[in-house]
C-alpha cells in the first residue's frame, strides 16, 4: 500500500500535530490524546485515539506508545539495556488495567518468516523466550510461545492458528511480537511501538490477513513492533523533498538549526515551511506540489516495479538480534516481576 | 525407560520371530503378519499387529513398515534417492485405504527440538517443506504444515497443539514426523519407520507426553521417525554382550559366518545360541543370565547416572540434513502426485 | 564512493555504448572490445579493456564478462540452471588461455560477511564448495578453499590473508567470489560479473583494501560477483531521473515502446533523450542539469545520512542461498570436468 | 586410537598419583610437577611434565592446567560466571612469563568442523570474538581470529594454514581453541584444559595432522580445549567395570561412602580396589584383568565397528554455545586487561 507505514506516529496527523503544537486544541476536538516525554536518550510519545481520532487519523482506536532512541546503534549495550528497562515499564503501564496476576496466562507469538531477516524478529525473539526462564513456568504464571511463520510457509492463516491456540489455551492476554515497515527511513531500527490495538499479520510486508484483535478473540492483546523496512517508493519520495528542502535551506541561508541539533530529529526540518518561491525556478511548479501529491506521482511511477525491493540497514542482521533479545528478555522481566 | 525402543523391529518378539522362522505360526497365534522382502540394499519389513499381537509385544495394534539401508551413509546420494523412492511407495501402501482425493487436506507436522542436532529432523524437514512447492498449494490439494517445537520449550502440550490446529483445520490425514530412539546403535540414520498408530511425542527423549493418534484425534495419523540416538545403559548392555559372543564364538571356532555376511545384520549372530559352559569360566555365572536380566542390572547401576548421554553418529548434523531432505521431497512428490 | 558500482556494464561509457550503437568505432577508438549477444533469456556481454580503455572508463584493463537474466527469480529452478550451465561455459572461456591442467592448484576464497546476509555470497558459496566432491580432492586436481570474512571482523587484511594462503600452497589460478554494489536496482541479484582484473576486498561496502589481483601476487586472479545491494543515494537520484523521465514520455505520449518491452531492459528508456523544454515548466532548471549533476547534489546532500542504509530485495535470503549453490556447483562442474 | 584422552589429568598415571598419594616422591622420581585445589566447585590441577615425565606418561613435556567443575550444567549461569573468571586467571598465570605488553600480538585460532555440533567450539569461539571487543583493535594490542575449518574442508593441512598466518601476521603468542575427547564421559562439558604444549589439529576425531606447537613455529603456542566427546569403545569397557565394581561394593557392604559425596567425583570408587574373590562366581576370571587388559578386550571386538559413533550429552548444542562464549569472553577479558 503506498505511503503506509505501521507506526501511528508517523501519521500525517500526528506530524502536524507535533509541528502546531496545539496538542490540547486537537485533543478535544479530533479525538486524539497525545503526551511526549523525554528520559535521557529516549523520546516516549503515548497516543490515546478514540473513536473520533479513528475516524481523523486511520489508526484504531487504543493505546499507543512509542521509544525512540535515533541514537542508538548495534554495539552500543548500554542505549539498549536502557532501551529495555524503559520497555519493562512501559509493558507494566501498557497493562495496568488488565489486573494480570501471578496465575495469569499469557500467549505470546513471534509473526514474521524467520528466513528473511528484516522479518525474523518476531521468531528470533520466540527463540530466546523459549530458552529463557519463561520456558520453565516457575510458580504460577503460565506462559506458551510460539513462532508460527507466515502464511505462504505454513498454508494456514496466522491469524487462524493464534485463534486456534488461543481458544485451546484461553489466555488472559497474547502479546504479539512482529517486525513494522515505517515510512521515514530514519527511524529504522529505532523505535519500538506497543498497541493495544492488535496487529494485521503481513501487514508489514503488503498483504493484508485477517486481523489479530481483541475484537477477532474477546482476548487483549498488545502488539509490539520495531520498524525494519520501507518501501522503495517512499523513500524515493521523501529522499526527493529532503533534496528540495536542502536546496531551499541554503538559499535562505538563516542560520537556521541544523537538523542534527533539532530536539525531535525524525520530524526533520523538511517539514517546517519553505519559501516555494526561491525554488520554483530550480525545481519548477513540482516544488508547489503536496507531499501527498508528489507521493502520488511517485506511486504511479513506481506501481509494479521492483515490488519486493525494500530498504533495511547494513547491520540488519545484528539489529534484528538485539532486539530480538531486547524483547524476550524485557517480556522474560515483566512477566516473572509480577 | 529401561530397554526403551522406538522401533518395532527391535521389540524382543520381532527379533525371536526372526530366528525361529516361525513366521505362519506365530502369525496366527500371535496375531502378528509379518512380512520381509529386500530391494536393493534396502530391507523392507512389514509388520501388522491386532489386538492379540498388541499385547503379546506391548506395541499397538496397526500397521507398521520399516525402511532399512545399513550400507547408506551421508555422501552417499544414490542410497538416499533410492530409499526416497521406496518411500514414497510405502507412504502410498499406508495410505492406500483412506482413498484420497486432490481436495484432501492433510496436516503435515514435524515434532522435535530444533536445538537439539539429533532431535531437530522433523522440524528440518518442515523448513524444507515450507519452502516447497507445497506452500504454494497447487490445484486443490491443502497442506498445512508446522514445527510447533517442543513442550519444554512452548509451554504448550504439543498434542495439545495438533489437536487445536487439527480441529481448526479438519484435515483429512494428520502425518507426523518425528526423530526416534533406537536400541541397537547399527541402525541409527539407517531405517525409516512409518505407522499408522500415531505416537507419543517426546517418548524419544525420555518423557512420556498425550498420545498423537487417530484414537486421539478422529482423524488417521501416520507417523514417520528415524533412529537418531541411542540410550547410553542400553548400548553399554548390548555392547557387552556383543564381548560374551565374540570371545564364545572364538571359543567355539567354527567356521560360522560372520556377521558381515549375515542376511539381516542388524540382527546380528549375537542372538544365536551360544554354549555358557565354555563361557562360564571366563564370564561367570554372569553369561547364563538372560538378556533381560543383564539389561536390568545396567539399569540398575547406571539409573540416575549421566540421564542426558546419548549416542549419536559423528556426523549427526549431516544425517539429520539428509534425512529431513529426504523425508520432505518423499511426502510433496506423494502428495504432488495423487 | 558515489555513484559506485562493481559492474562495468553500468559505467556511463558502456551505457553509452549501447546506446550510440557505434561498438566498432568505440572499439578502436577508445580501446574497448565489446560484444553483446544473447542466450535464451541470458544478455552476455563480453567487454575488453586495454590501456586506453582503462583511461576512459575508470575500470582496469582485462576481461569483464557479465551474464545477466533480468527474469529470474528465487523459485525458479530452470533459469538458475540455466544461468550455471553458462556460467561454466564462461569460466571455461575466460580461462582457456592459462592452460590448467589436471594437476593444477585452485585457491578459492569466498570474501564477504556472513553475518550480513547480502555480502554473505561468498562465505556461503565456500561452505556449499566444502562440502561438494572438491573437498575430496579426486584426482590430481588439488583444490583449497577458505571464507577468511573481514577485516572488521578478524583484524587481518584480506588481501594479506589470500597472498599468505597463496605463497603456502602456491595455486595456478586463484578464483574469488564476492557479493558486489550495483547502481541500478533492477539488475540485483539479476547478473553474474566475472573478469580477470581482481577485487577490492570489500569496496562493495564501501572501504578501500588492497587489491587481489594478478599484479599483486603474480597469479592469475578471477573475481566473480554478484550484485546484492544498491546505495542509497544512488538509487534516490535514479528514482528522481526515472519520475522525470516518465513525466516526460507521457507528455511527448508518442506511441514509444514501454520499458517492458525494450531488448535490453536495464538500459531503460530513462536513458533515451527527452525533450527537457516540456520538462521545464513542471521540474524547473534541474531537468537540464546532467545526470552527474544530479547525482553530486543528492551526494551532497545524503553525505553522512544513513550512511548503513542499503536497498536488496526482499528475498535476499534465498537470493543468496541460490546463487551462492550457483556459484558453488558451476565451480565444481567446471573443475572435475577438466 | 584406542584408550586415547586428550586430557592429561586422565592418564593412568595422573589417576594412579592421586590414590596412591605419593604426589611428592613421584614429582622426583617421575618428572611430573603435580598441584591440586579447590575453589568452590571447581578442582583445579596444575601439571608440569618434564622430558623424564614425558617419557613415563606419554604426554608432552610442558604445563598443563585443569579446571573442572563436575556440577555446572547449561542452566547454570553462575557456575559459568565463576568458570570464566578462574579461566581469566588461568590464562594470566599460563602467560606470566611471556611478558607481553599491550602491544604485542595475539594470533587465535579456533580448531573444528562447524557443521558438526560438538567439534564447532573452536569456530564458534572464534564467531563470538569477531564480534567483540577484539575486533575493533582497541588500543595497541593487534589480535587476529580464524576458523580455519579442517583440512576435509579447505583441501589444506589446518597446521599449514596456521603457520601461513603466522609467518604474515609475526605474533607474540597463538591461542588454539579446540574440542577435545574425553576417556571418562562424566567429564564431558566439565573441564576445561590449558597446555602450552600445543595440539595436533583433528586428534580430537581420531586422524593425526602435523602439530600447532611452539616447537613448529618458533611462537608460544597455548592450546586450551573442552572435552566434548567419548569414543564408543572406552565407554562400554569403562561401563562394564562400573558394573564389577557396583556388584562388588554390594557384596562387601561395608557403608564406603557412595561416589556422588567422593571429593573428587572423576576419580571414582571404580579404581578402589576390591576384592576379586567375591566377584569371580558372578564375574568370573574376567575381573582379576587388568583395566588395560579388558580395554585392549573390547577394542578388539569392535574394532572397526561404527568407528564413527561417540557419545555426547544430549544437550551439546547448549554446552558448545556456553563454552563457546565463555572461552571468547575470558580470552576478551584477559587480552583487554593487559
Amino acid at each position: 500500500m503506498w505511503g503506509r507505514t505501521d507506526l501511528i506516529d508517523e501519521t500525517e496527523e500526528m506530524v502536524q500535530h507535533r509541528i502546531k503544537k496545539e496538542k490540547d486544541v486537537l485533543k478535544e476536538s479530533e479525538g486524539i490524546m497525545f503526551e511526549e516525554s523525554r528520559d535521557g536518550a529516549v523520546l516516549i510519545t503515548s497516543i490515546e485515539v478514540d473513536e473520533n481520532g479513528e475516524k481523523k487519523i486511520g489508526k484504531k482506536k487504543g493505546k499507543y506508545i512509542t521509544l525512540t532512541d535515533l541514537t542508538v546503534n548495534p554495539d552500543d549495550e548500554e542505549s539498549f539495556k536502557q532501551l529495555e528497562k524503559m520497555f519493562v515499564q512501559k509493558l507494566e503501564e501498557m497493562h495496568a488495567n488488565l489486573n494480570l496476576t501471578k496465575s495469569s496466562k499469557v500467549l505470546i507469538i513471534g509473526l514474521g518468516n524467520s528466513t528473511i531477516t528484516p522479518d525474523a524478529i518476531g521468531p528470533k525473539a520466540i527463540e530466546y523466550l523459549q530458552s529463557s526462564s519463561l520456558s520453565q513456568q516457575v510458580d504460577n504464571v503460565k506462559v506458551v510461545m510460539y513462532a508460527p511463520g507466515v502464511t505462504g510457509q505454513t498454508g494456514f492463516e496466522t491469524s487462524d492458528f493464534v485463534e486456534a491456540i488461543s481458544n485451546a489455551f484461553n489466555p488472559d492476554l497474547i502479546i504479539v511480537l512482529d517486525a513494522l515497515a515505517a515510512r521515514n527511513s530514519e527511524r529504522l531500527c529505532k523505535t519500538i511501538q506497543l498497541t493495544n490495538t492488535g496487529i494485521h499479520p503481513g501487514s508489514g510486508v503488503g498483504n493484508q490477513r485477517k486481523e489479530i484483535s481483541e475484537e477477532a478473540y474477546g482476548v487483549p492483546v498488545t502488539a509490539i513492533g520495531i520498524p525494519m523496512v520501507v518501501d522503495g517508493p517512499v523513500l524515493y519520495a521523501d529522499a526527493m523533498e529532503h533534496v528540495i528542502h536542502y536546496i531551499g535551506s541554503k538559499i535562505e541561508e538563516k542560520g537556521s538549526p541544523s537538523s542534527a541539533l533539532a530536539v525531535t530529529p525524525m520530524v526533520s526540518s523538511k517539514k517546517s515551511s519553505i519559501d516555494t518561491k526561491v525554488l520554483q525556478p530550480i525545481f519548477g511548479e513540482w516544488v508547489t506540489w503536496s507531499t501527498d501529491e508528489k507521493r502520488k506521482l511517485f506511486e504511479e511511477v513506481f506501481v509494479g516495479k521492483n515490488p519486493s525491493l525494500f530498504v533495511t540497514p547494513k547491520e540488519t542482521d545484528a539489529w534484528v538480534d538485539h532486539y530480538a533479545y531486547l524483547l524476550s528478555t524485557g517480556i522474560e522481566s515483566w512477566i516473572t516481576s509480577r
